[in-house]
Order: C-alpha cells, then sequence, then structure tokens
C-alpha cells in the first residue's frame, strides 16, 4: 500500500485545496475522526492506525497523476506545482490501535496545515473506518462461543482485494487464530489455515479416493470435507481409511462440515469418531456463520472445536459501516464546531480519558487537551513534524492487548442483543462550555 | 490491478493444487459463477468481467510469491516449479457485462485445466460479486426517484480502496452520471464530480468568505455547501453574492443540502432561488440516501435535481453480499453435481436463454450447453486457450447496454419492496434428468 496513488480521493479535497492556495489559507488545521454512534455495537476496536501512518508518510502525487490532473483543466498550473512538492508534515495523536472505544471518542487526531490535513480525510476515513468495523464485528465470535476457533475464511465476498487482506488483518487482531488468505500470511505475518473444496472431491470418482490423495499430498494438514454428497457417509469412509493412513505415518486432524444442521451432525460426527478411536480428530465447522448461530451451536453443546468465519464478518453484515467522520475541530488556534443538523460536532483539540472500577473500565470523559483529568488518557503521539516517533506495536501485540482489555470489560458490554444500556462518556464540562459559546459566537456572525 | 500478486486467494486454492499435481488430476474442469438466490433483489446486473479477463490475461506467480510458499514448509519444490509456470489457457463464456441476470443462471464459465480453474476461484469470486452487488444496489435509484441524477459519493465508507474504486466503476455502469472519486476517472475516464466540505466553510470567518473564495477558486463549478450551519440562513447569504459573482462572469450552478429534512428544505430554497432569478441553480443533496428515501423525497414533489449516493450503495447496505458460488460443473467431460444441503447445484456445463413478450423479458430457460433453444443466448465466448478473442466494450457501451435493458423489463422487477413474484427461470428437461441420474450415480459410487 505504500505506492497508492493521491487520487484515490474525493474530487472536492482538490477543489477545496485549490481554493485555499489561491486565498493563503495554509495556517494549522486539527481534524478528528470518530464515530457518531454505535448503532448495533456496545464498544469498538481502533484498527488501521499503520496503515494510516505508512499512507501519511509516503503521501505523494505521482508525476503522472500531476500530468492527469492537469488535463481535466480543473486547476491551475502554480497549484499542480505545488501539489507536486506536497508532502505530509504534520502530527498524529492516536489511540492505539486495538484500544476498545465508544460513540463521539477520537481515535485519531491530525493536526498539519490545511491543506495536507484535507486532502487525507478521504482515505484515512477509508482506512479506519474498514478494519475498526470488522475487528468490532469478529470480537463478538467470542463473546457467541467462549474459548473456541476462529479462522477467517471471507475473501472471496469481501468488497475487493484490499477488504479482504485487511479483514484477515483487522480480524486477527481481535483474536482469530488466523485466515484462509495466504497474501495476509505474507504481508502481516498472519497463521494461514486451509484444507480442501466441495470441487477437490467432486473432481475424484469416489469421496475415499479424494480423501487418500489428499491425505498423501498434505500429511501435515488432514483436514477433510465430509458434506459434498453425504455428511454420515462421509465420516464413515473416514473411518475405513484412518488406520491405513495411520500405517503411513499419517494423522487426519479434522473434519469440516459446510452445510445442514451444524448441532445435530457435530454431535453424530463426534460420536462416530470417539467410538472409533479418533478423539483428537477436531471438528471444524463453516457456512455463513454468524455470532447468532455460532451462540445457538455453543450453548446447545455441539463439539465443535473451530469455526470458518466469512461473509458475514468480511461485511459486517448486520451492520455494514458506521456512522464515521473525520471533521476539523480547530483552525488557526480557534475552535470550529459544525452545527448541521443532526450532525453537530464536539470542538476543539480533546483527549479521553478512562476510568477503571473493580479492575473492569467503568466510564470515559472526552475533555479538552488542555483539560488534565486522573484517568488514564488514551490518544498518544505517534507522528511529529510528519515523522513517525517510534515504531509501531506488532500485529500479535496489537493482538494481545486487545485480548487483555477484554477480560476488563463488563458483562453488559458482551451482551450481543442491542440493549438501552450503554458504556458510560462524558463530556466535560468545559468542552461543554466551548460548544455553547461557539454555538453564540456563530449567530454573532451570521447577523453580520 | 494487472500486478496483484496470485496469494491473494485461499489457502485451500493452494493445497488442492498440490495434492492435483502430486495425482495427475489435471483434466478440463469447467466452473461456473452463479447467485443462488436473489433474496432483496429482483434481478440482478452481471459487472466486473473486464477485471476477471485482465486477471485470466495476467495470471503468474511472482519469483518473491514462490519463495514465500517455499519458505511455509507446505509445499514440495516441484509442484513450486509447477506454479511458477503456471498460466491460464482456458476458455471463457460469459454474459456481456451490464446484462440483467436471475437466481442460478450461469454469467461466467470457466473450461480449464483443473489447477487453472480451481485456482482462480477466489478472487473470480472476489471480483463478479463485488461489482455485481453494487451495480444491482444502484440500479434501484432510478426506479426510486425517475429521471433524476445520481453520483456515487461513496469512497470514504466502501470497504477499501479497491471497493471504492469498483464502486465507482458499477455504479457508473448502472446509469449514475458520475463519482467523487478521482482515481476512477483517471482509471475508468468516469465523469468526475465535487465541491466542498463543512470543513471549507468553517475554516473561514465567515460562510460569505467561504462561498467567495470558492466561487473565485472554480469558476466554472460553483456549487456551494449550504447547511454548515443554518441552511435558510446560507441560501440568503448566495443570495446576496450571486450579483456579485455575475458581474466577474461567474454563474453559481447548484446548491448542496447534507442534512435536516430535506423535503422541506429543498422546496424552500427552491422558492427563494426562483424568487430571486436564479432558476438555473441547481439543488443536489446527500447524506446516507438510500432508495426508500430517495423515493420519499420524489414521491413529495421535492424539487432536487441531483443526488448524491454514498455509502448506502457502496456497501450495499440492505444486502451486503450476494449469495454466490463458483462450483465445479463438469470434470474430464463428465457432469459433476454438489448434494450438500441446501446448496445443491445443477450439473454441467450451461446456456442460458432469455425470451421476450410484447417488448420486455418474460422468461429464461437455463439449458445444457449441447441444447438449442430459439431464446437469446446470454453467454458468449471471450477468452479461448488463454488469449482474449475480442475487444470488450467500452464502459459507456456498457452503460447503454443496460439502460436499453431497462426499458424492456416488466414493472414488477422495478418494485423496491420485496414481493413473491419472481421473474421466471426454467429449467429444462434434459438438465433435470442430467441431474437427476447423477444423483443415482452419486448414491451406486457410494455402496462401493
Amino acid at each position: 500500500m505504500t505506492k497508492e496513488s493521491l487520487l484515490l480521493t474525493d474530487l472536492y479535497q482538490l477543489t477545496m485545496l485549490q481554493a485555499y492556495f489561491d486565498h493563503g489559507i495554509t495556517k494549522n488545521a486539527v481534524f478528528e475522526f470518530f464515530v457518531r454512534d454505535l448503532d448495533k455495537r456496545k464498544f469498538l476496536i481502533a484498527t488501521g492506525l499503520e496503515q494510516v501512518i505508512t499512507f501519511l508518510e509516503n503521501l505523494k502525487f505521482s508525476a503522472d497523476d500531476i500530468d492527469w490532473l492537469k488535463k481535466t483543466g480543473l486547476f491551475k498550473s502554480d497549484f499542480l506545482d505545488y501539489l507536486r512538492e506536497l508532502k505530509f508534515e504534520g502530527s498524529v495523536y492516536a489511540m492505539p490501535e486495538g484500544t476498545i472505544f465508544f460513540s463521539n471518542e477520537p481515535i485519531l487526531q491530525i493536526s498539519a496545515p490545511i491543506t495536507q490535513a484535507q486532502l487525507v480525510e478521504t482515505r484515512i476515513i477509508n482506512m479506519l473506518h474498514y478494519q475498526t468495523l470488522v475487528a468490532s464485528k469478529a470480537i463478538r465470535m467470542h463473546f457467541a462461543a467462549p474459548g473456541k476457533q476462529f479462522i477467517d475464511f471471507g475473501l472471496r465476498r469481501a468488497h475487493g482485494a484490499e477488504a479482504g487482506l485487511l479483514a484477515a488483518r483487522a480480524s486477527y487482531i481481535a483474536g482469530f487464530a488466523g485466515t484462509s488468505t495466504v497474501l495476509a500470511g505474507k504481508s502481516f505475518g498472519i497463521p494461514i489455515f486451509g484444507t480442501m473444496a466441495h470441487s477437490f472431491v467432486q473432481a475424484h470418482d469416489t469421496e475415499i479416493a479424494a480423501f487418500m490423495n489428499f491425505a498423501e499430498s498434505m500429511p501435515n494438514n488432514v483436514i477433510i470435507l465430509i458434506d459434498t454428497y453425504d455428511t454420515l457417509r462421509a465420516i464413515n469412509k473416514l473411518i475405513k481409511i484412518a488406520p491405513i493412513l495411520k500405517k503411513r505415518g499419517i494423522t487426519i486432524k479434522g473434519v469440516r462440515l459446510d452445510s445442514g444442521d451444524l448441532i445435530i451432525l457435530s454431535k453424530k460426527v463426534r460420536k462416530i469418531l470417539d467410538k472409533n478411536g479418533l478423539k483428537n480428530v477436531r471438528i471444524i465447522t463453516s457456512g455463513n456463520l454468524d455470532e447468532y448461530a455460532l451462540k445457538k451451536i455453543y450453548d446447545a453443546g455441539a463439539p465443535v472445536d473451530s469455526f470458518g468465519i466469512g461473509t458475514i464478518m468480511v461485511t459486517s453484515s448486520d451492520m455494514p459501516y458506521l456512522n464515521c467522520a473525520y471533521k476539523l475541530m480547530e483552525y488557526n488556534g480557534i475552535p470550529k464546531k459544525k452545527r448541521s443538523e443532526g450532525k453537530e460536532t464536539w470542538p476543539g483539540q480533546k483527549q479521553v480519558y478512562r476510568y477503571y472500577k473493580n479492575g473492569n473500565i467503568s466510564y470515559d470523559i472526552i475533555a479538552m487537551r488542555d483539560e488534565i483529568f486522573d484517568g488514564e488518557p488514551l490518544l498518544k503521539l505517534f507522528m511529529k513534524n510528519g515523522t513517525k516517533i517510534e515504531s509501531l506495536p506488532s500485529i500479535n501485540q496489537i493482538r494481545e492487548y486487545v485480548m487483555e482489555q477484554i477480560k476488563h470489560i463488563p458483562d453488559y458490554l458482551k451482551d450481543l442483543k442491542k440493549t438501552d444500556k450503554q458504556y458510560p462518556v462524558i463530556i466535560s464540562d468545559k468542552l461543554k462550555k466551548c460548544s455553547d459559546n461557539l454555538d453564540k459566537l456563530i449567530i454573532q456572525n451570521e447577523d453580520i
């Protein structure tokens, strides 16, 4: 993602930049990214910061892109010369990746000359929105089926290439064991999983031939798909070949169920496996499973060890987008506020403080940057003057951080259903007052 | 997208390929892509073929990818040598991009040695699924608000970079006027649109200053955002500056409303504009609009000229995925069938025939490839022996093809609500018989 085109943005960023440039509006601006409301989620997990920082570090228009902009006839040539030299010289405060957060809390704060801070809006939203959406969906699987293993199977129905790749990252951060997406293994060092599809079984004259051929070719990874024709017949074939494979030093590691009543089938399959000395063979299921299906399977005591979770997680199907925004909070040192109906913002540079009670998170305060509270400050400095100030945590460190936080959240945040009880997010008195004052000021300006 | 990594696939494709390679399973296979059921849609629009063909033409593992696969320790070195040389040598039948289609109808058919046809599964689904999903959502806007202009504003909340870019393409094909995504302009020649954000207004001391500065910098593209603080006050400011701008030869082209009650506001704004000699100023609205919101606005006679459609279209938010699959239909000349519960397939190589009545599409027949019907055959040859057989239609030709078809669909297919009435898709007697025979054959094989 280091060589991406800066034209992956909304045209209005560039038309606004032309106007900023023409009129010398180049002072420092502070923008913040936040989610307005959580809707069907009880909390969100901040994800995507690493990609944002890489994007900012490499921010540069290619000569080819500038040439193309010229051809549109929309822009003046001195402005295009200016764009040619543009790079990111600002600072970035953010919640570390993996931080649990709530509505209206900024998870990223960009402070830079307004042209730079404005230009990056579209892609920054695009990057933070998607991974945060997926991580915040993926974490729910743990609450539905505690202690089970989850694997991302979602690439095929993810919305495009990047979504598939980044869903693997986001779900791993949210505690998944790994992914079927090979490139995510190469790009992020995530464990990769995979066995066989129905087509493999169908391409053989008999299921037994398919099972044998696969076991011989992948002796350390023998997981057999058993629902192509008839699950119970297939499992009996497996019982027949298990001793033959054993003699050749090959152990069957698991079976995968992809259709039918997974509760009934997994119980039957477990029974047959156990009766035939195959207690160590794991049962893996897949097939459009969401957290509600998982919970049913788990609550029924179905002996499923591992779940392949695909489409519903990578599309966050019950809530395919977050009501998120990246808004101007301050220009040239002066707090700014948007008053559009239903979309008002809290003005100014902010900090978020978190409080704990009996070891669990208890409430947050959103305060102005120059206020000091005794809670844990969540926004930390990651870039200064366009330069990363320290190395970022590894993906495994981020994942451990998520798993640690999950131990310290109250039960009502783990409830899968939408309920009225919300985590308390308090707006500081000073921030409220700043907002009220701006309302008055804007109305005064209106009257001029 | 020509240099993408072939590791953007599921691991099981590669483990299966190892087993195919080891056991000499390399005969010709036919796979088909289809959508099992339409769920909330009345019809779908086949989109993404151009990207699939480019992908197949450029299919090649990089040396770097092979090296990485070697390091995983999962694959044998003679197999990796084989992968190094692998390219696509098969043929592709497909419905031309933009074709309207229905459940169970193959829109793509790949015929190639099984290793090649298997390997491409994940990315082909990923490519066809997303654009088809978006085009099939976008087309509904025309039924909600006939004759209006629609512009894609979705990049920021699209699921990643590729989704944002391809949503612009898919929605343009479905009759949108253009997109805010600049790179889609460069990549696909789609018209680009864009004006200003709230931050632009906020960065100025007064709204009037913001409006004037923008108009001076973008004299041919003056569309003013009027809801940052108070819509009706803003429109009155615009009335004041219009004559000043006119003297300088600058015409205000439009105003954009992004919040509040769009029906009431657009009517008030239109009245004020008209009363002040600004009849030619267009009203553009945006703000999480879906087809149901559009229909309300349209039915209320709101004087909106143009709609910016973003999140709900690029995420297809009411139905964020299609129940689609890419399945083995034939191996070594023998039809194949998957019998998994609820996921049975129609076997064999197929053709789809379309019938018309009184100028409208009337019903389709899904037949075996060697049957001849007098309807219009929808699957056409696009690649042979790994080579594209003719140049593909331009994006504007595809768009015109969609717009032409829309004129020839019955009204019940334009109904936004989910209803029981479905377009008739008939399975030919020969295909049914082939399927029944395979059921018997599979059961016989089971008994061996």
